[in-house]
């Protein structure tokens, strides 16, 4: 069977960043080639970053991409690896798609097989994702042919992404052309254990293409989203060859041995999703690599469930803060546990030199807030300053009468005032700390702890802050270093302390039962029915749904946060502010209310 | 030819309020039978309200509106309406619909041919927008059926909406089917001279469907969606028969004489847009009404540009306001022409006695700024109060030391925080007072001048905005009373005041240049070049296309506000904070900096 070294760039584009991203394909194929492989493949719409949202229906954008494209082909050919086949993905015109309402062709999300100075190949994403995050449908004209691309021996397809998660289309077609190799390009946003549903895909999906399927992710942050990598290799039996560790960047090489191209089949087939695909041949005439001894490749250790999610949201701080040209950050420290894990995120993604803190002591801070507060700066080496806050909630209570529910939102709001200043005097970006379960029940203040340029736990429900908080203190501990987070603010009971004695648990049910709740709330869409047969408290239930269908107005001034879980407050969950549907009882019979009336903790 | 008496319900149903919709559907149809109706339309999703957005993947919503349709045509003949024909927007189950991720058949945008106590056809709308606003392939099944009801002796064809938009389908159907009478029933948003567009084509979708075409649509406001009416009929020959004014809810009745009902084909059909749709007969077995004299139908007058978008301005803050239970609103008053107008608008949607206004002066707040504000609230008679904020910034400048922006800003901010509070202590609803030209542009603080629950303006160009001031004083003027706005508001230089002697003009171009600017880069999708092309100075051109690329991340943490143009920056307009793609100029070639930099005025 003829071989070759198939090369898998799990690399960070930059979304806009056309000329960038090209530079880094030409520097990773160096890379590749001088590690000898033969083939590269680099990951969905790696030219232009993923994804681009309304970039793709800006004719201007469609062509830069397309003529980089080309110019990227000819690019690596003149530094010398023309004999290297690179696989790129990139936006593509698409001159007879569907289409949009102003009269223009929607683009393909392409792939690209680049070889000797040109584009041999180009291939078109059919199946395009319209749900969750992803609304494909509006940007891209789906495509209906499958190149392959007969080189070295051995017959190549390309396929993206979605390609792989739906039955049928260019599976299928490779199934038929009888492909020797499927490579499939991703832009695959990180959720909580995917990859393992990834792999098992993968390996589904080479079985019935009955093909060798390699299998390339992007890392890094884009706004809300967060690529884990995870690349991998699987044979035509579901065997991993190969597996790229999480989170990081880099290349993964593996020697592949595959069944020498013979067949020629071409033309229209019935690939069995209700849709026609045209395979096509394109022959390279370059002959089989003489028989090799195949280097030992490797299949990295999957993360611990705590460690992964940890990673999702260092990997998108630092790259929201990176890509957007901060160098920066500057957030609150109540001495509660949500900012004491912001803050280490923070130093983790960027170092101490770069992460500014303030505490913010009112009227109702204990002692231990400031200290906590103090002792976690001083454990992380971070700049640490104090600034009360009474004297300038004396200023407006002067001016306003204020009560309850409003005095205690204008400490929050004079909090967020400081730190925006901040952020405008020293040009820090300000991190939000505010974890799932507010956002939630809205439980923040609308522009006072719920300000900022980025939120890296807005995905992650509280018990989930606290088991992050431990797991990150025992890493380090093992490590033989101090534990970044003070203990007490793990141990200490969770409180807002907008007036004497407030705990969290005098609004809102304990943690793990809420979480549990709007797991099923928010991410499974149970009914109040449904969640009370799975063993919740009628009133509890009822209580988080009002929270969270009154809530809706809060999220959407939020501030973006790396996506986590299967469905996050985000494009995943898209609801109406206008909206007297109520899940815990019909409109009649809910009690009276606004369902988005105060802006307050509730 | 046959007759009957058409009626369509042109209301303001409730998103998520089933109950309440269908009251509505019972008392509208009684009053449609008491003036003699032989059938009545209602709009898209009249039960449920529209749009949905994610609703719609909830299956105890999907339950909800199927069984509440079933009850609902029970209890119209219950009410002794089993006469009439009532045909009803609604979310329909769809057992055989294309499946979400979850496995679960996404559900039909669906009208209900109610008569005689049971629904007797049920149509699924066929094309599915999913572009501008809409994400229609996210949340429905498509269907493929077109029933054909023989009632009266006509045959009676129902569509839904963007089925008249597009070529082929459901159109063609009715043709083969050859329908007397289609009725296309409609949740179509307002958009500037919108109107005539949509006479146009439904002109167009008569002629091609060889019958009398009923378009009806509803009116009221949903988040940032504004319906604006505009129901009619056209017959065969594209001549209006009737038309209803715009945004004002009401009943439209029409006599219209139909071809006899005759053709008998069913089964599937090629409707021309690559589908196969299938004709099915619906015989009510009910002779054709005795001729009788045809009662006098008008054509209501279109309003002018001015008075149309101020309409949509009204309602959307009305409804936005009623349908949140909200009871008041509160603004700052700056004595500037954004917060006038705003304040105009709110009071003709709520009345004087709803609008609370508040002057915060600083110290750099002209004289001239207190007294516009004064004399606006005097002229309009509604609650104005002072709250001088020098004090309070000071107290924030005895613990910060602020310059420049950072130092402009906090007063934004001290501003954004009193009118926050007054909703928390009082209920109002804060009014958001910025213009589309200053999200645009991101001349705007962030949680200061920007904090709200409502925009009313956000999508109304400064030029406009002084358009629709000098309108509204003019048609004061008309009817003899005095004008609202005091002229000095309209007439002095824009300026932020908060530095001495600070104007608009020192940092953004000219408005009637930026906003024409404005309307090629964001409605257009005009590249640098065209715009150059067009006549606009190319530095002028390349500093605004950076201000607009630079504040995606303002914009992101903006309240809501009415669309009325064809793009508004909502879901209209969807693109990454973290961009570097620079239409101004390759990321490159342009100047460094953070694409999301500072929260500042720019």
């Amino acid at each position: 069977m003829p071989q070759l070294r198939l090369a898998l760039a799990q690399v960070d584009p930059v979304v806009g960043d056309i000329a960038t991203n090209a530079d880094m394909v030409v520097t990773w194929s160096r890379y590749a080639a001088q590690q000898g492989a033969h083939v590269v493949a680099f990951p969905e719409m790696m030219l232009t970053g993923y994804p681009i949202e309304d970039l793709a229906l800006r004719p201007s954008f469609v062509d830069a991409s397309a003529d980089a494209m080309a110019d990227l082909a000819a690019r690596l050919n003149d530094e010398g690896l023309g004999e290297l086949a690179v696989i790129v993905g990139f936006v593509d015109r698409a001159p007879t798609g569907r289409p949009s309402p102003e009269g223009r062709h929607l683009p393909h999300d392409a792939a690209a097989f680049c070889f000797r100075g040109t584009i041999v190949a180009r291939y078109a994403k059919h199946h395009l994702p319209n749900y969750g995050v992803f609304d494909e449908h509006r940007y891209f004209s789906a495509g209906a042919r499958l190149p392959v691309v007969r080189h070295l021996g051995v017959d190549i397809a390309m396929t993206v992404c979605e390609d792989l998660w739906q039955d049928g289309g260019p599976i299928t077609a490779a199934r038929m052309a009888t492909s020797g190799l499927v490579v499939n390009i991703n832009g695959s946003p990180y959720e909580q254990a995917k990859a393992d549903k990834r792999l098992a895909l993968a390996q589904r999906r080479a079985a019935e293409a009955g093909a060798t399927l390699a299998y390339v992710n992007m890392v890094g942050g884009q706004d809300e989203l967060v690529f884990d990598g995870d690349s991998f290799v699987v044979n035509a039996h579901g065997q991993p060859l190969v597996r790229a560790p999480q989170f990081e960047q880099g290349l993964v090489l593996v020697d592949v041995a595959l069944p020498a191209a013979s067949d020629d089949r071409v033309g229209s087939v019935d690939v069995g999703d209700g849709t026609l695909m045209t395979i096509e041949r394109i022959d390279l005439q370059t002959p089989p690599v003489p028989a090799y001894d195949a280097a030992p490749a490797g299949v990295a250790p999957r993360l611990s469930a705590e460690a992964e999610v940890y990673a999702a949201l260092v990997t998108a701080t630092r790259d929201y803060v990176a890509k957007n040209k901060f160098r920066s950050v500057v957030l609150g420290l109540s001495g509660g546990i949500d900012s004491a894990l912001v803050a280490t995120v923070a130093v983790d993604a960027l170092g101490a030199g770069a992460v500014n803190t303030v505490a913010l002591p009112s009227r109702w801070s204990g002692d231990h807030s400031l200290a906590d507060a103090a002792e976690l700066a001083h454990r992380q080496g971070i700049a640490h300053t104090v600034v009360p806050i009474a004297d300038i909630v004396d200023a407006f209570e002067k001016q306003l009468d204020l009560h309850g529910l409003a005095a205690e939102n204008l400490q929050a709001r004079v909090r967020g005032t400081i730190l925006m200043a901040l952020s405008n005097e020293y040009g820090h970006l300000v991190l939000t700390t505010g974890n799932k379960s507010e956002l939630a029940t809205g439980y923040s203040t609308l522009y006072g702890d719920s300000a900022g340029g980025f939120a890296p736990i807005k995905d992650v429900p509280k018990s989930l802050v606290w088991r992050l908080a431990t797991w990150r203190n025992a890493q380090a501990a093992a490590r033989g270093q101090t534990p970044p987070i003070p203990q007490n603010s793990i141990d200490k009971p969770p409180s807002a302390e907008l007036r004497p004695g407030q705990l969290d648990s005098d609004s809102l049910p304990e943690y793990e039962v809420l979480d549990a709740i709007l797991d099923g709330y928010v991410e499974d869409d149970l009914s109040l029915d449904a969640l009370v047969r799975a063993g919740y408290d009628r009133d509890t239930v009822e209580r988080v749904i009002r929270l969270v269908d009154g809530a809706e107005y809060k999220r959407r001034q939020y501030p973006p946060g790396p996506k986590i879980s299967s469905r996050n407050f985000g494009r995943d969950r898209r609801l109406p502010i206008t909206n007297r549907w109520r899940a815990a009882g019909s409109a009649a019979a809910a009690p009276a209310g606004p369902p988005s009336g105060e802006y307050a903790r509730s």
